[in-house]
């Protein structure tokens, strides 16, 4: 299931570009003949978007329509623009998003932009402006978060995000590592990444089967500084890798993707849990937390570095201080294995088991989409404005699964699957 | 009314191009503090789009959506779509201009794509892609041409255009040319280009004020190879210059604008015309054009090269072959003065006095946008899906005003104003 360093493909560059671009139109985004399709990048995205407009086109799309973004045209705003500015968002062009869906369009967004750009600009400006887009955007993404359309993203390599990540290195070094980082953990650099691909989704689907059919009540997990034990919400359902949309088309909505995951109940975590890699959070990193959790609730919380940004984060609201996802990915994931804090959500939170604070996935309980609010909140799904991933997984994790009748069978030793 | 090149500011290019987004934004524009920005731009016109973006900040808009289009992936769509792409636009885009413009927003379009672009494809798939493109915008452009709101069109000088203005310099020679030409012929190289502009405005105005109360029948036109009476449609009104939106906001929506401009009698056109520069008209250059008119209609067409794309478009329907509009334009103009073909309407329409064939506007009418079809026609305006401007003037023209009356006044004698 994991792609090791001994597979040795010899490939230039731009042949594993292409079949990057690849790889994300027929695998990820599974785009059907004479579909639309809607694509967001940054503009240093542009040579990845080209390869995938290409790839797109030669798979049959009726339109593929990018729009870009530009770092340096939203930094202008924040330094120029007027202060009720911040407070408006391009409601017509989410509007126009949601009626390209609507209308049969596929969409994909290349990942990649700058993880620091707004960092030094006014925090209540981009909390305004973010809370703005969100306003904006809600219709078109509820297509998007419940698989009404297939739908993928894929990262590119952009200057900024290589400098943050690599920032002793060159720019041209940077940049090669972390295309390099990106070709390693999206199966790019296997002999036929497309087969690669389906063999993993595969792994992902049977391994989901496997925790649906074993029904835990629980998870107990053992690590350095880790003793917890964390309840699944009822009639919880394991998900993973791709997903047929509600058009009927297979995609795998995330690219990479190494984890199973599902809803843990609101009410049912106890003990005391260490991170195991600093948290990226609104600019901020959050080194050395660790937290102790009573009957769901977090109780204690410290970090060594961020203190400060993490008790506002759990403060945000009751849900805030709850968890919301609990996803198992190996210690041998390729993202993993590559060593690297990537400081994007789309390789981190595929690089270590994790538990994520706030909103639960309504999809990750049986039959989810059709229940209500109280409904959900029944079964002992959280509730809350934020949803931050949170890596706990390392080489030296223990979990076992514990059903409600008290067997407990052993899942992960060490951080890889028994 | 012009410039000339002893006029010299010693300014840097940035200097350059930064005075030609703030005059675009300020003067073409007319931006509102406050308002949005819808901006469309060419991926090769993306220094001065951040130019722009950050003018129109400075200036007071809440917000600068650029959407960009890159010739690369319309290029490659003609490689490699399936046939039925074709007939396909972007229907939800197009409409979502439309719901910014009913919103609010200003709109600029940076102009200066390739001209060439499509000349290699498949003619037949880039008519049904245009006439998609036209069905899908029609709402939309229909609030532009209308003046419902605030607009204006630029140009950034391409790579592409660059080449084929100058195909014998080397890249960087042949674009910094084009840009040039454009800092002169938009009055950036003056010492304070928006002043430049305002007595320019005030100028065309001026002179449209003056044809208007003068009320001509006709014009006469004298020149080699050209004898020329040409009938004004009934209530006819010259426009030139900047003009009150309907959300009340002043804008000169070309830039650079050099034109007084009317709607001809569809009926009343005789006698013969001679071109004086090659219409370049969808990839074809057509050469030394040659026409007789009788009762309005072209009755013999020739052309030394080109003639087979010239009896196509006059073909393409009854008002074709008709006059919808006539321009006069000064030979000193900055456009003439700078001697060059630039391939682009923008330019070359204001280098010369011209006529078009094909359709008229309404708005070159005394309340022509009120009036029903019937009622346009009724009184002299052409209907057409053309509409071919087509550059007569030069400084060996004369032109005459006459009256009802049958009184002649003398208004171009070689090129210029009287």
């Amino acid at each position: 299931m994991t792609i090791t360093a001994e597979v040795a493909v010899d490939r230039t560059f731009e042949q594993k570009l292409e079949l990057l671009a690849e790889v994300a139109v027929k695998v990820g985004l599974g785009l059907k003949p004479g579909q639309e399709l809607v694509m967001t990048a940054s503009l240093d995205s542009l040579a990845l978007a080209r390869r995938i407009t290409e790839q797109a086109y030669r798979a049959g799309a009726s339109l593929v329509t990018t729009l870009y973004a530009d770092d340096e045209a939203t930094l202008m705003r924040y330094h120029f623009a007027p202060e009720a500015s911040f407070d408006h968002a391009a409601t017509w062009l989410y509007d126009a998003m949601g009626a390209a869906f609507k209308s049969g369009a596929a969409r994909l967004a290349i990942a990649g932009s700058n993880p620091a750009l707004l960092s030094n600009e006014d925090p209540a400006k981009v909390g305004r402006a973010n809370s703005a887009v969100s306003r904006a955007y809600r219709p078109a993404l509820e297509l998007i978060t419940r698989h009404a359309i297939n739908w993928t993203i894929v990262a590119g390599a952009t200057p900024a995000w290589a400098a943050l990540m690599f920032p002793d290195d060159k720019p041209d070094t940077a940049i090669a590592k972390v295309w390099e980082a990106i070709f390693q953990t999206t199966r790019i650099n296997t002999p036929d990444p497309v087969a690669a691909w389906k063999t993993h989704d595969a792994a992902l689907h049977h391994r989901a089967a496997y925790l649906n059919e074993k029904r835990f009540a629980y998870l107990q997990y053992r690590g350095p500084g880790t003793d917890f034990r964390l309840g699944l919400a009822d009639d919880h359902l394991w998900l993973g890798g791709g997903t047929t949309a509600g058009n009927g088309l297979y995609c795998i909505p995330n690219m990479p993707t190494e984890e199973v995951f599902t809803t843990p109940h609101k009410n049912r975590a106890d003990g005391t849990v260490t991170a195991t890699k600093p948290l990226s959070h609104q600019g901020t990193m959050i080194e050395g937390i660790q937290v102790r959790f009573a009957e769901g609730r977090i109780v204690e919380a410290h970090a060594s570095r961020g203190q400060e940004v993490l008790q506002r984060l759990i403060d945000t609201d009751e849900g805030a201080r709850r968890l919301g996802e609990v996803a198992l990915v190996p210690h041998s994931s390729p993202i993993a294995a590559s060593g690297m804090l990537f400081l994007h959500t789309l390789f981190d939170e595929n690089a270590a088991s994790h538990i994520a604070l706030g909103q639960a996935y309504s999809s990750c309980l049986r039959e989810g989409d059709k229940l209500t609010p109280e409904e959900l909140a029944a079964k002992g799904a959280n509730d809350s404005l934020i949803h931050v991933d949170w890596m706990i997984g390392s080489d030296k994790l223990d979990i076992d699964g514990i059903t409600s009748s008290g067997s407990v069978e052993p899942l992960m030793r060490q951080g890889e699957w028994v």
